[in-house]
């Protein structure tokens, strides 16, 4: 099970109709990871089916209050679940994370209850956040270390973590100030069960199956031994998903993103604000359908819209803009399958056949 | 137009039925003063009357989460609006308020397009926040100047600030945290015109009505001279506001605070619960209603509900509690009258005949 539950698909401030920026991600071995965390995540959160308990990490992709301001009041209601002992959450995002966490907990005098970790992606070659890091201040009770840092690994790319077979790496995008994007790649998934070649050598469905599945040789009971990769496909590619933050050009990807399963790409207004939005470090909806064309995704899901937008299935007034709008201009450009976030939309991502 | 318009009402955290602390208070001369502002302000904002850009003092009563998550969004958000040049908002509440501030708007870059200026209120004998609020910190281009320092005047009282014809005073509250009470007393209003006089006189209503409830003397066509006060009757005494952060124990404002018109008291959760309450820094019906008394309030308003309290006209499902038994067991104990809290309620305060 992979799932983009989305909480908030608003720009700029959350609205009573869209909130801010917000996407949760269920995976059945990972838990949930939440991408940003606009103010009000933990009320969208209580209309979601996503239980906060769950949250073991959390992605920032840049530090705009409408993608950070929901952390330290959700960090709060978190630590409100029956939690087990050893409950800890790891942060990721730019340089600054830590003190704004560690000074919001602070002085609301925040006891949560599970440890906390901050782990900030550090600009090779920009002058540090304004804001002091430095490693003597005094730590919030909850807080595991100071922030640790994560340095660039390759050009524009940072190896963010590792876990529940799940790789996120992080890659520079060009916003009015320091911004990522997450690639989130799972490991290989096993291959598959040739059931039409184990029917023709007699060996019946059943517990055998799933071990031959899981790689391990099995004994039969006329003596035969099976190897399972005689029965067994080769292993499958992971699925691979793209989340972006803000961005007026994404292409600072390029070459190393490619062959993805979804990209999540902000679409903040139409395209003929194109000007307008690139000036202001964002993106249109045909920059995002040939961003998804140039790396050969599946699936573009557009995302992050200015309040003017109208929900899809709005009834619309004279003047009124729907999101309709902006779908059909990534459907211009770019051929595989568009889909226009909205809040409380579940997207299911399959293992591709 | 002295109103009181309640934005969120519900303890602990923001819940899609009942948002964190917030109270707007609208006057014809001060324009919009909040009263706490927790996460998902901005969103309650938006859904009701109370118009942003005209927001130009926040007190806050204590810094716990719930009272406070939602300034910086809310600060950010009010700069979207169209405002005049000289747009500045005062931000008063205890130490460590212009940390916080400084800290959020400037890891997120954010610029307001106004000022502000934070003020501190400051306990006399307990040691500081371990936040550092070192004056030469580097401030945050929209920051006024390094936060002002309010100290303790009188035993428990700090002199808040005079603006509008409105006194804010705050008072020491018991809470888990530095808590205080604001105390809000408006200047003498004009006397009344007594029109039966005015009519036996022979003094037609008109602009000459006017000028003597202004206070202006006024030269009849026949030479007569009318003094206004041979006409208009004493000044009356302005309306006097209490608006309690959270508390176990209101009675530290005592002696002091008495005859008030409107007073709103926290009152978490029922009366049965009384131990729980005051161990984790809260009251009850019983003890606000008890204070409403003492202090000759002419109405009580119950606020900050524990979010498993349904609203008052909400259909109740089995072991469901609503505010009504709050409100029943707050009249238990007051005589005046008592309106329970709820969101976008508004109340409006009327000068006493």
């Amino acid at each position: 099970m992979m799932e983009l539950h989305f909480l908030g698909t608003g720009s700029c401030y959350p609205s009573p109709k869209r909130g801010a920026s917000c996407i949760a991600l269920r995976h059945e071995n990972a838990g949930v990871w939440l991408f940003d965390c606009g103010e009000g995540t933990q009320i969208q959160l209580q209309k979601s089916e996503v239980k906060p308990g769950r949250i073991n990490k959390i992605f920032i992709t840049h530090l705009h209050g409408d993608h950070l301001f929901g952390l330290p009041g959700l960090m709060c209601t978190i630590g409100q679940n029956n939690l087990p002992e050893e409950k800890r959450i790891d942060i990721y995002g730019p340089r600054g994370l830590g003190t704004f966490l560690r000074t919001s907990l602070s002085v609301s005098a925040s006891q949560l209850g599970y440890s906390y970790c901050v782990h900030e992606i550090v600009e090779s070659d920009s002058p540090s956040c304004e804001i002091s890091l430095d490693s003597d201040a005094k730590l919030h009770p909850n807080e595991i270390q100071p922030p640790r840092v994560i340095k660039m690994s390759k050009p524009n790319k940072w190896q963010i973590c590792e876990s529940a077979g799940l790789k996120v790496d992080a890659y520079f995008l060009e916003h009015a100030i320091f911004c990522v994007g997450y690639v989130i790649t799972e490991d290989s998934l096993p291959g598959k069960l040739d059931p039409t070649l184990l029917r023709s050598m007699g060996i019946p469905p059943g517990p055998l199956y799933g071990k031959l599945k899981r790689g391990e040789t099995v004994l039969l009971e006329d003596g035969r031994v099976i190897e399972p990769s005689s029965i067994v496909g080769p292993p499958r590619k992971g699925r691979v998903l793209v989340i972006l933050g803000d961005t007026s050009n994404s292409e600072t990807m390029l070459p190393a993103v490619k062959d993805v399963d979804v990209i999540i790409h902000e679409t903040t207004v139409e395209n003929e604000l194109e000007t307008l939005a690139v000036e202001r470090g964002h993106s249109t909806p045909g920059m995002a359908g040939k961003f998804a064309s140039m790396i050969n995704a599946k699936m573009l899901i557009i995302n992050h819209f200015s309040q003017r937008y109208k929900a899809l299935d709005s009834e619309l007034k004279e003047g009124d803009v729907s999101v309709t709008k902006l779908l059909e201009q990534a459907k211009e450009c770019f051929t595989g399958e568009v889909v226009a976030a909205d809040d409380f939309k579940i997207v299911s991502i399959k293992i591709p056949q």
